[in-house]
């Protein structure tokens, strides 16, 4: 679940402790922790307890026990939901060529819950203009967009050659599943899904099949 | 193989004779029959054995033996060959939007050796127009250039509505490898082969990997 409908109020610097907390957490439940207390929180990562307190119950509605603090499963869920890190319904798209065009104008995603916000493109001409509703926007806000907005999937239609400038550039903007359509091989580091669209091998994929039913029928 | 690149010359009415020799060539195949005679043929089918004789000449290389023959198999290939059925590196495309024009514009397919030889759409103001340097054609020709070059793959990326209407005039055209781009279950008849290309699946599937791999990273 997103929280991308509810926006919750947090101080910028609370917002820069999360990703820290997050690691602590998980750390703590690698190592078979399931519940941790506000102090040991707060010593762990030199901050102070009430602090601790104050930035948990801005972003997660785990309420500590007396004597056995916060699950650490719960807290993990609520504070990786509120960094957005579970949005896998939103996706930008890079390259507002033909192929872009389709995909923007495309009505499936929708059937899949699935969303594509926004558009980059580096041509002069096609930034601003609008493809299916959606302004396609300069390509040197891309890192910031997929930051403020927390999006995790990013849509690569670009020329073969910028692809894997492209590529970096997304991942630079916390994006961590590209789905690629130049037929290159991307370079991402292992935290990174990629999934290539490699329209002449489907194409050539049928030509075959075909060729193979032709032979079957002619023997038979 | 296809002829395509070494025209020979035939009749109208011989070449119209070719289907029903492929069609009992293919019979006697079925039954164990390696080879046959021109009388047989022509025999069979209510011909002149000359004009059998000259038929087979020219489409087929194949010399039949004083005793035994033309070899069944061999007659059958260089038919099949010479009327196209084994033409599976050439495509048409109906359907010149985003898409299309995409598809058209794609350098991949030479890769694997696969061209797409035409375009259509029903918009007059896409009619004539250059994409790729192929020109769009009309709509009311697909039939009639698919027949006469011998194509047997068409790729549909219509929108949904016209999907299965385009889809039969592929198959009255002779195509029997249809590549579908339109979010639709076509009918087609059972020697039909049908590769739908699912825009939304895809994404879909790596929303989901991405879903999965966050969920795994949380509990490890």
């Amino acid at each position: 679940m997103t929280n991308n409908g509810e926006p919750r109020s947090i101080s910028r610097p609370a917002l820069k402790r999360l990703p820290s907390y997050l690691q602590f957490l998980k750390a703590l439940h690698h190592d078979g922790v399931q519940s941790v207390s506000a102090p040991i929180i707060a010593r762990a990562l030199h901050l102070n307890e009430v602090q601790v307190r104050k930035d948990l119950a801005s972003v997660s509605t785990a309420s500590g026990r007396p004597k056995t603090g916060f699950s650490t499963n719960d807290l993990i869920r609520d504070i990786a939901a509120f960094l957005g890190y579970d949005n896998v319904n939103q996706a930008v798209l890079v390259g507002a060529g033909h192929l872009g065009q389709a995909l923007l104008s495309y009505q499936g995603f929708e059937n899949y819950g699935i969303q594509i916000v926004a558009a980059f493109d580096s041509d002069p001409t096609l930034i601003g203009t609008q493809v299916a509703g959606k302004t396609v926007l300069a390509l040197d806000k891309l890192e910031d967009v997929c930051r403020r907005m927390k999006i995790r999937i990013g849509i690569i239609t670009v020329p073969d050659a910028a692809a894997q400038e492209i590529c970096n550039r997304l991942v630079e903007g916390d994006v961590c599943a590209i789905w690629n359509f130049a037929p290159v091989h991307l370079q991402v580091p292992q935290h990174v899904l990629v999934q290539n669209e490699n329209m002449a091998e489907s194409l050539a994929l049928l030509s075959e099949h075909l060729a193979n039913k032709i032979q079957a029928e002619g023997i038979e």
